[in-house]
């Protein structure tokens, strides 16, 4: 077993075209040995979004602490603590913080995408 | 996307051999169109454990509240809110609750096992 303490890991910003004030980090992945699928936990700051973007691979998703909105289906829809989200493969999403508390929440993607 | 309020689940009681005084529910499956990989929380109550057991699918976990004692790699590892935990598949592992608290974790597994 790995036992990963996510709050010793360092945030890496998000530096992706469309990103603003958003943190990440991996917290199992490939270094780890995860052979499926890799968590990572994301933080938006207050006034902060995930870019508006596609691609062919699904998020699953719950929402650790804060406030958010997620984008998607085409339209806004608020997110707190305990919502669990997928998000299909093919549709468009993104993530904003209109709180005035950081928004963070576990993203997990599948290894081969 | 799909948006599960998980306090809005009803738990169901894991009847394996072996757990005691443990719930489950999962939050994100196949009904929800997670493509390849399978959400689920569990709630292990003050003096319960989840089977000791060994399988070929790893567990991704996020501990979310209480504190447990994990066994994996043969010995007893505490474990806390914020621990992001691999169990490797064919690793024997059992989680147990010893505090007075309820001891909460996010275990996600690979949809083809």
């Amino acid at each position: 077993m790995k036992n990963i303490k996510t709050d010793r890991i360092p945030w890496k910003e998000v530096t992706d075209p469309g990103a603003d004030k958003v943190k990440i980090k991996v917290v199992l992945g490939e270094p780890e040995g995860a052979p499926n699928f890799i968590m990572r936990v994301f933080e938006v700051a207050p006034g902060g979004n995930t870019p508006r973007h596609t691609h062919n691979w699904e998020h699953e998703i719950f929402v650790l602490a804060g406030k958010g909105v997620a984008f998607a289906n085409g339209k806004d829809n608020p997110v707190e603590p305990g919502d669990a989200l997928l998000i299909p493969p093919n549709e468009e999403h993104q993530f904003r913080n209109e709180s005035k508390e950081p928004f963070r929440f576990i993203c997990l993607i599948p290894k081969i995408k």
